[in-house]
């Protein structure tokens, strides 16, 4: 009989959630460890799989298990390790064989990637880009993520590290903004919702227009407070969302020059500011796209569950593991 | 028997270059045609036709035959088709099934794809890129192309058009060189052949020093002007190349955060300034790129034979069809 569920681990910095998936994208089972609270892999995989195996028995056991997929920071696809990953205290500085591990538990094939890959599988399984064979999903939350999906199959490149395209540089010169890699200019540095915020900074101080966003000690403000100041018509934060849409489509713009997709696939929290951030980006992409590929790539926002949503790309790791 | 030859077409604006070719990258035999000499595609054909049987004859016939490869401009591989060349007298504003003709003409399988791709086919079945499956051929000629091979394949994208990073916007806003496709600030507008030699007329604009390039018509100036000089230690010739050099690693470097290939492979006229153009290439690369691709990427030349390159990656196109 058929296994009908995988395991999706979304290994986060604050929790590490498993649900336990069907091939229709239900979540039939989950639970979650504290990523932070244990100092060695070791320990943590011992409490994952205390907590784990209590869905896997909900579920009937194993036996109804097909593989388990990881989405992860700093995930090597082709060795299944997490290298060095400044944001888990049992990762930091070292390189940790985490598939290996769960493999050895649980006696199934385990797949691991990294977040932005994980969740471009997620969409061409059970989101938007179901049936497209070649789109780009770029993730906009504390950093901008990739995943690339090249006629049906995710890009890693030679060495398992392709699609970083919130590093490509947008501003050239000294005077782009520091990017978390130690580059300047990044699209990350700009179109983060960190980015979003240092926008919100730069524009109250070079303007003097009142603004909602006054009201907050700029030190503070964050990418929603910008939405909730857009959403009451505060001409300031309508320009951020602007301004950052506009870059985001101008980065998509040479994103379609290299492998000219079907889909954009927007993902991540700054995708709830909506329209005032997708018009924007839309328009600049067909304003600043080679003629060739104009009225041809869709911008679209992914339609997973944001809870969920990291679960089923992990999920949809797993069933591409062939057993 | 194994059929030991295929035929490459590098379709070019002056001529038409038909080699036969084996699978150790001979050329046994080679004929051509004047692209520009017949109005319509049907004279063409008929013409390349007639000259072809005679090369076939000569090497044992139809039966030793295993495919047809063409190299051409504006091609679409999916369609087999060139669509509005504008350098092709015979396809100007038309879309014009090339490959079907020449398969109904030699009862063989015919594959077509554009130039640019055919030089990476080449590059991996023939040349630099031999056994790899990540790399980007950036070919520097009248304007900038490339070939982009992802996990052993060519790169075409949802419609066939992907790879056009000769399109990649470097400067961005109204300061942006204005490029042939419409739009401004393309890596193509300053590290093409004519964008060399744009950029020596506007560093011998803003500059009062003596140079070798100041004996020259500024609007005659070539590229090989300029190597010329610069082999002569003309100052003002060195910084053209260093300026070129240093946007095409810049350049490479955003290529890297998307497919992050094994090498770049540098390919066409351009690449005869050697050391001039690739040393900056290589340091501007290194410097610019995300720390976690630092000293990966090689950067290559072409050690295909010029003249044969095309023929050579038309035919690699060749053996790529399934019979």
């Amino acid at each position: 009989m058929e296994r009908p569920y995988v395991i999706g681990l979304d290994l986060g910095g604050t929790n590490a959630v498993f649900g336990i998936v069907d091939r229709n994208a239900n979540i039939v089972a989950q639970t979650s460890v504290k990523t932070q609270d244990y100092s060695t892999v070791e320990d943590f995989v011992d409490a994952c799989m205390h907590s784990l195996n209590n869905i896997i028995d909900e579920t009937g056991g194993i036996g109804n298990i097909y593989a388990m997929g990881i989405g992860a920071p700093n995930a090597n696809y082709r060795k299944g390790t997490i290298e060095k990953a400044p944001n888990l205290v049992w990762a930091k500085g070292i390189v940790v064989p985490l598939a290996k591990m769960f493999s050895d538990r649980l006696g199934l094939k385990v797949a691991m990637t990294n977040d932005a890959n994980a969740a471009a599988l997620g969409e061409m399984i059970y989101g938007v880009a179901k049936g497209m064979r070649d789109f780009i999903v770029v993730t906009l939350g504390t950093g901008v993520g990739s995943g690339i999906v090249v006629d049906g199959n995710l890009l890693y490149g030679h060495d398992g590290f392709a699609g970083e395209l919130g590093h490509v540089t947008m501003v050239r010169g000294d005077e782009g903004r520091l990017c978390g890699c130690g580059r300047k200019g990044c699209l990350e540095a700009y179109c983060s919702a960190t980015g979003v915020a240092r926008t919100a900074r730069e524009f109250l101080q070079r303007d003097t227009r009142p603004s909602l966003l006054r009201n907050i000690d700029p030190n503070k403000i964050e990418s929603y407070d910008v939405y909730k100041a857009a959403v009451q018509g505060d001409a300031i934060a309508l320009e951020i969302f602007e301004f950052t849409g506009k870059m985001l489509g101008e980065a998509c713009a040479d994103f379609a020059a290299f492998s000219s997709p079907e889909a954009f696939v927007f993902f991540g929290g700054l995708t709830k500011a909506g329209d005032y951030l997708m018009k924007p980006i839309r328009e600049s992409y067909e304003k600043h796209v080679m003629p060739i590929y104009k009225g041809k790539a869709k911008i679209l926002v992914s339609t997973l569950d944001g809870a969920g949503a990291a679960v089923l790309g992990a999920a949809a790791l797993g069933w591409s593991v062939e057993i």
